[in-house]
């Protein structure tokens, strides 16, 4: 049952920890998943590495990018460009591996447009509070940066009907090995086994002229 | 999250293993399952007891409950009549509990279109092979319904691709886990938690009034 892989995007409001879901997924089962990296052009935090969190770009590069159609989807938010590089994802899926993709809501939607085979996973804070404190206790965001945030996660909202499942994120373990499982069940559904079906029914047809 | 139980039919050709996998699975986690007993006209097999494998009722008695609007789906297969009584699932269902059912395809689509939120997964064999020799190997059976059996196999094969997901039975164990973290998965749709999304939508909006 070989397969080409399959592409899994994970969203989320800020301060839910979907980027550590996603980074502890792909580093606990590398052999099945591939990371893919976003392309930016807001500034790097003090603790992100170029190549790590993201491929930080200038406005000029991204744009040239998005020129030669580059991306899968991208996005602008908060006034920066953030966008999903084609080649290393389809590359990835190719060679079966499954792809993860964190990305924010309008990305989202854009690649399963395109794509619609995409799996979506809203990851989901226990509830709206915790959330709030999470956002307001992290200490390295200014009050607008907050207000944006919670205006954003509003807006957000509206749009977790259209994702496939949610995930919430209440413990980190228990939220990764989650995540590890409703990859592999989604897998198993029909419509993604075709080709394992019509070669099952094709073994039926033929056992059953032999021996009756 | 308590949420109202879901409906999980579990179908496959004979030879298969699904009867076990969903009998070990509502033991395995019986707090969470139960097994709905179906109800048949056939003779019982001499290993079969009465309320167990299924309620053994006459012709009579299974019509009767037919006129009664008393199943959710029944089926005649090989000159015998199956059905699922409807009470004892409901109350389940209302009690939280996810009800595993085990029926022929004929019965799971009259589920699906009656049921539309019900789970249809379709128990595999590794292969078209294995399958042949385990219904001829099993020697409970005559060759003329060994001959039924092949034939409704490949008959039943025709369906497959209405279930939800497909279910390969190769190591009894991981077959029984992997069904139950296939349902954990699924209750996880976006689409059977609108009330969870709506709540955590109403209270950030709440919060955020309330903040800036």
């Amino acid at each position: 049952m070989k397969q080409k892989g399959i592409l899994i995007v994970v969203s989320g409001f800020a301060g839910t920890g979907k980027s550590t879901v996603v980074k502890m997924l792909a580093e606990k089962y590398s052999e099945q998943y591939a990371l893919s990296i976003s392309m930016t052009t807001r500034e790097p935090r003090k603790y992100e590495t170029h190549g790590v969190e993201y491929f930080f770009s200038t406005k000029e590069e991204f744009e040239r990018t998005i020129a030669e159609d580059g991306f899968i989807e991208h996005a602008c938010y908060i006034g920066n460009y953030y966008g999903t590089p084609r080649k290393y994802v389809e590359e990835q899926l190719e060679a079966g591996k499954d792809v993860l993709l964190e990305i924010e809501i309008q990305g989202a939607l854009q690649v399963k447009e395109k794509l619609p085979d995409t799996m979506l996973v809203f990851v989901m804070p226990p509830s709206a509070e915790i959330l709030f404190n999470r956002l307001k206790g992290r200490g390295t965001e200014t009050d607008d940066v907050i207000r944006k945030r919670m205006l954003r996660a509003v807006e957000e909202s509206q749009g977790i009907e259209q994702y496939d499942y949610i995930l919430v994120n209440d413990d980190l373990d228990v939220c990764v090995e989650g995540l590890h499982q409703m990859i592999q069940s989604e897998k198993l559904r029909a419509s993604r086994n075709i080709p394992f079906i019509e070669n099952m029914r094709k073994e039926l047809v033929d056992l059953k002229k032999g021996e009756v």
